[in-house]
């Protein structure tokens, strides 16, 4: 095989094409083995993670599969096997709304390539498998989560965030979604009323209705006045709110909304979820107080996530319970387990507490302001007042609204067919839909910065014309 | 600081006992920090690890903290804050049942210190790591688990457990309870009931508790014809069972009351949750085949763990629906995320996919089966015909009864008072209790093989003076 360092395509690329190449020519017949990773690296003198590379791209296109114990087998790329996994893998993708690889995607949620700082990780992990502390892997672990995590979150919080919390009030969990789930076995399905902004996060809204507890909408598009209105009438138990950045209308809870929530649970024997997923990010002021800080009657509980800021992909959020419910919680999970690995929360303990967490937020909140004022000064170059722009100096993502009167899908499917995505909001209303779902979401946490300016440009020309 | 390569103590220790003299002495004052672990591991030649262990003994014992960006910190060892910190993880190991380290402990669930295998999986989370593939961890990744080891799943579930499926139909989980949970968004908590053997699994009760769900118990105790009785009464829509070793009586489902448990659910429109949790535990005979594997009317959920015979830290588990309810799984949780990190899914997989999964299988598997002849052995030899014991020759528990009038309680602290923990069995009884409640369970995955034989003799003496 010859591999070119002059070549513009990466070595791992130039393995798989030649692999590929053979492989449709018939040099690796059906049922053949490619060599092993440790050989072929060997041979080429690059390193295993460069085959590795190349063959898990042949797997993923169906050219060969991984077998235990026999290494990579050539498929047969005419078989029905082949090509079924393939068309299963495609109809998995569709499913998933992941077209693949738009040219210039808007969406929201994901992290930009690059964010998760993989060679800090690598080495923390490797410290701590190599050392006794390895050993706990063998047994269960503390249910409410690891300690010295525990600590260095609370620490953070109370001196950072203005949070007022032990470490023994925070509860380690596996997503927003698990946590809701969690929450919800302290309140009792059929006597108590969950209510939640309207729009609002459909993540939150679908994990109330798995656990058969009736929704309230409560009005935030408009004024914080419908919302009380609603929230007045709702009777609920539970609110699940999202002050610091409404999901997904980027609005903040004035402090004056905020004393008046913390007034109507207290007098209603009612808790507030208070989901400040997006603390972290302001570009314009600092930061409101976070409900829970105003809280004198232990009725709010607080919930942050590491997906915004560090990995969606590593499954970790956390809950700060007031403690008469984390009394509760203690005794209804007397013989539950964590559902979050030791060694995810091992190595973030030790990535806090080394401060690469620190620097991590500060390089993600600085990424994440530059890209926020390119996506509002491109929007304003280039679609100018034919749109509305409704952000708030906040968020990783802003709404779109086009001063035509084209439908959302007919929008969506224009900016499709030029290469860029973005993306509809009807999802996040519940019940009759006013005239603001036609706002489209634009995101902004996964898009390359470079790329902010030319796929507006594209939008506007795909949208206008021009 | 003087170390010895011939002392008995590992050098960590040495090191950790010299560190903590010094603060003892006053030789590091309260606030003075500790040399950086670099820089000790420089000056002591030794690896950085040793350094990382003996620190975070100090940290484990109150002497010292750390704080991020400020490394180690002696604490004042008599000050509030280090007795406070003491205090409070003694009484978290309280809480947790979990005395500090008796000398023979036969407990249920963890495993053998050295089971996991540490330096593999570093390796290859260190493959993954610097591979393209890191690229994973800024996404958001299939709700249902990553492909490839779905795959590898249900490919060892097909050729080597008569389990039928296709990888669709497996589901990555991060645990058992919360597998149930989310099972159970599939029902309704005020029309549907779910009935689960009595004495059985707590962990899924309580699951089933925190749902809202009312829970039939059904007696295995005595004979499976209760159980059936108990059964058809309940009008369930979902029944638990573990019919390879019930839980905690070790008996398995006989093939005739396989059929029966079929086509109850067939019959009555229901559905029966396979918890498998001890499938590769066979010390005398073959499996019998899993009930899943018997179901040709898509009646069977299956699940099965990693927790055994890996990892109880790892907090991996999956469940094998039948289509119906995977088309129903897959609308309810449209917009959810999956709840098991990337990371820890890509690690195994490759672990399967190399082959060493398998091995680690048969590792344990001969380990266990050792540990339960020896412990078998060891009851008959030296409580003889004093105790019943109830076994089947599969799990990693068996169960003790004494032939006297001592409680369960009694019993247990004449043990501990010996240094050898055994446990009650009360727990998991629903409803009121038998006689066979006053049986104690004994576990072998825990303890290392060579203390078996000398625990069980402590026991016998704590228990009947010789």
């Amino acid at each position: 095989m010859q591999l070119s360092e002059q070549s513009d395509l990466p070595l791992y690329q130039q393995i798989y094409e030649k692999i590929r190449h053979d492989i449709e020519e018939g040099l690796y017949p059906h049922g053949s083995k490619l060599p092993s990773i440790r050989g072929l690296a060997a041979e080429l003198a690059c390193s295993r993670n460069t085959i590795d590379a190349a063959y898990s791209q042949l797997v993923q296109e169906g050219y060969v599969e991984s077998r235990p114990g026999s290494g990579y087998v050539v498929l047969d790329i005419r078989s029905d096997a082949a090509l079924l996994q393939l068309q299963e893998r495609e109809a998995a993708a569709a499913l998933l709304g992941e077209p693949r690889r738009p040219r210039y995607n808007f969406t929201y949620g994901n992290l930009e390539a690059g964010t998760f700082p993989a060679t800090v990780w690598r080495a923390i992990t490797d410290d701590i498998l190599l050392s006794v502390e390895s050993g706990t892997c063998n047994t269960y672990t503390d249910p409410l989560g690891e300690e010295a995590l525990r600590a260095e979150i609370a620490w953070r919080l109370s001196t950072q965030c203005d949070v007022d919390c032990t470490p023994g009030q925070v509860i380690i969990q596996p997503g927003t979604q698990v946590s809701i789930q969690n929450l919800l076995a302290l309140f009792d399905a059929r006597t108590d009323v969950v209510a939640m902004e309207n729009p609002g996060y459909i993540g939150a809204r679908e994990a109330f209705d798995r656990s058969g507890f009736r929704v309230v909408p409560c009005r935030v598009d408009v004024s914080y006045d419908e919302f009380f209105a609603d929230l007045e009438r709702s009777q609920a138990k539970l609110v699940y709110v999202t002050p610091s950045s409404q999901f997904p209308t980027c609005k903040t809870m004035p402090i004056k909304m905020r004393s008046k929530l913390i007034a109507w649970a207290d007098a209603n024997d009612a808790y507030i979820l208070e989901d400040d997923y997006c603390r972290d990010f302001r570009y314009k002021e600092r930061p409101q107080p976070p409900l829970q800080s105003m809280d004198h009657c232990d009725r709010v509980i607080y919930m942050d996530t590491f997906s915004k800021s560090l990995s969606p992909a590593l499954r970790m959020n956390y809950l700060v319970l007031p403690p008469a419910l984390l009394e509760k919680w203690r005794t209804l999970f007397a013989n539950a387990y964590t559902s979050v690995p030791w060694l995810s929360q091992a190595v973030l303990t030790r990535f806090m507490s080394q401060g690469h967490w620190d620097r991590q937020l500060r390089r993600v909140q600085a990424k994440n302001k530059r890209k926020y004022e390119t996506l509002t000064a491109s929007l304003h170059t280039y679609l100018g007042d034919r749109v509305s722009v409704l952000e708030n100096g906040t968020g990783l993502h802003l709404l779109v609204q086009v001063h035509d009167e084209r439908t959302q899908q007919e929008l969506i499917e224009a900016a499709r067919a030029a290469d860029v995505l973005v993306y509809g909001t009807e999802k996040y209303w519940m019940g009759s839909r006013p005239l603001t779902t036609r706002m489209l979401l634009v995101g902004f946490s996964s898009i390359a910065e470079e790329d902010i300016e030319p796929g507006v440009k594209a939008l506007a020309k795909a949208w206008f014309g021009e």
